[in-house]
């Protein structure tokens, strides 16, 4: 069996682009039977993006309990915290020495870091930090201490597979093939959803729907999508955001009834109302079990702490014997 | 009490010069009743200068043995490998995220990388990996990982201790103050010696005389040492090489009489000799513990692990200490 393996930031909270983009597709692969699917929190990679550690403990709970909520199986995958194994940060200083420094400047965070400083006419390293410039040492760590066969990503973050790959290289020309060389798996499942602007819908943008909030909170937020000044009675446009974001939780009957209806004038304020109830029927069950997972922390530490436990050997045993390569060794034997 | 932490990298094989300009005047200072001294082999710092595992393997047998023979006492001081502190590569990790890339741009080390790539017409980062590149921050995890006050260096390592101070300031700043600020200790004690050409003692230049090779080495190395043509019985000048090394090992009236030999002609070939005698009643017992060491690793590795044993909790305590800072936590507490 092949294994797999995803990282999950915990840097936001989940909203639908995540969901319908990231976590469903991610989710819906992980039951399939005929792979190893690994799953892990990279607190230590969104250490870089956070202002606090309480930031980062709330994170770690939201985003430990949405993913749970959203179906997935902790007994059927590894489903692991990246800091309950402090084997990967060995490894990561030991790929360190031998990953040259120009395939870190030719990553596209940091290029993008230098692109912005030179727009603004500052020095090219201002306000990058090392962790930003060693995340792809970091990244190959995580996938090269699983032995991973294959990591799932979209294309903008094919290259920090592919850096993956070329550390591994290095490390297994001067020290023998230890290392299993990871190959990209392009998930071409992954959808872009409208924002409540029309846009993507990103963190960024700020006009994302938050999968997990309560059903007043989602109905206000629902309200505020941007619509055309076409009064009730007048026909609306199917392509509008309403009607797409509508299409993610409907039935083919629901479908057809509500391009009726829009095309036969209803009104944005009803519109929006139809959407609320159907995103609310989607919403709720997957709500129900988020709230309970964030009032049963402990049940949440100890899935993490099983997976840690799975992992956590196959780490060591491979660390073994990158140790035993590398000549760090028990010396009485 | 303060704490005194001193690095010893596996790269060569000790020589008179390490001897005279460092170990010795490390040995003396651990022996202090008022300090709490720490003394680490830095094996994952060395990974980066060493061809492959079998050196890496060697070289941390030798120096360890090395340095029990020349007084190290395990029972004094904490002597442990960095490899042992696995603790110490999470801290790195987590440090990499305060540290601005600006600071490692100036490392020394790393500048003299670039300046010798410009001198060479090559890219300025030909050649230089993320190990050399990163070294300044593995080193300030080594220093703040135990908490120590002091770091005793020669001048030219200075900045390395600044740096760890800097990047303590950065954390502190953002996190709490956790980390201790350590200072430098500039070691005066720090004898340079001449070598068989009459230059610095240095493993650079080959003109080393090894501290544990066996006596039939040991004699040879000392008649390559360079000389002019005077004929016996010529006077000698007392600043010739042999005489600079044959004063570190004699009595006041050994060097009284050594003066006046040379002075009224003695033929260098006689000159050497005693030179070698010299030494050899030195080093003798020094060669004897050193080679039971090299025939007795189990009891080598025991101390290493005992030192390990000693100085791991008081990392694991303050990695606990950061980590709650930092909101990597068990999410049921």
């Amino acid at each position: 069996m092949k294994r797999y393996l995803t990282g999950i930031k915990p840097t936001g909270y989940m909203h639908l682009g995540n969901y319908f983009g990231a976590v469903k597709p991610a989710i819906e692969f992980s039951k399939r039977d005929d792979i190893d699917a690994f799953y892990f929190i990279a607190d230590y990679h969104a250490l870089n993006m956070l202002p606090n550690g309480a930031e980062m403990t709330d994170l770690t709970k939201h985003i430990a309990c949405a993913w749970l909520a959203c179906g997935l199986d902790p007994n059927k995958v590894c489903f692991y915290r990246q800091s309950d194994i402090p084997e990967i940060f060995e490894l990561n200083w030991i790929l360190c020495n031998v990953t040259p420094k120009g395939l870190m400047n030719r990553a596209h965070a940091y290029k993008a870091a230098v692109e912005a400083n030179a727009a603004e006419g500052r020095d090219q390293d201002d306000r990058v930090n090392m962790g930003l410039y060693n995340y792809p040492i970091l990244m190959a760590a995580d996938i090269l201490a699983v032995s991973a066969d294959y990591v799932p990503v979209g294309l903008d973050q094919k290259q920090h597979v592919e850096m993956a790959r070329d550390i591994c290289t290095y490390f297994n020309n001067k020290y023998g093939k230890i290392l299993k060389t990871p190959d990209v798996y392009i998930d071409t499942n992954c959808a872009t959803l409208a924002g409540l602007d029309g846009r993507k819908m990103s963190k960024s943008y700020n006009n994302t729907i938050q999968l997990f909030c309560d059903e007043s909170t989602l109905r206000k937020t629902i309200n505020k999508i941007v619509t055309d000044s076409r009064m009730p009675g007048e026909p609306k446009p199917l392509d509008c955001t309403i009607n797409k974001l509508y299409k993610l939780f409907a039935t083919e009957e629901e479908k057809v009834a509500f391009d009726k209806a829009l095309s036969e004038g209803l009104g944005w304020g009803d519109a929006k109302k139809q959407l609320y109830e159907i995103i609310n029927r989607y919403i709720s069950p997957m709500r129900d079990r988020y709230n309970y997972y964030m009032q049963h922390f402990d049940e949440v530490e100890a899935m993490l702490r099983a997976g840690a436990a799975k992992v956590r050997p196959i780490v060591q045993d491979l660390l073994s014997r990158i140790r035993h390569a590398i000549g760090v060794v028990d010396i009485s034997k």
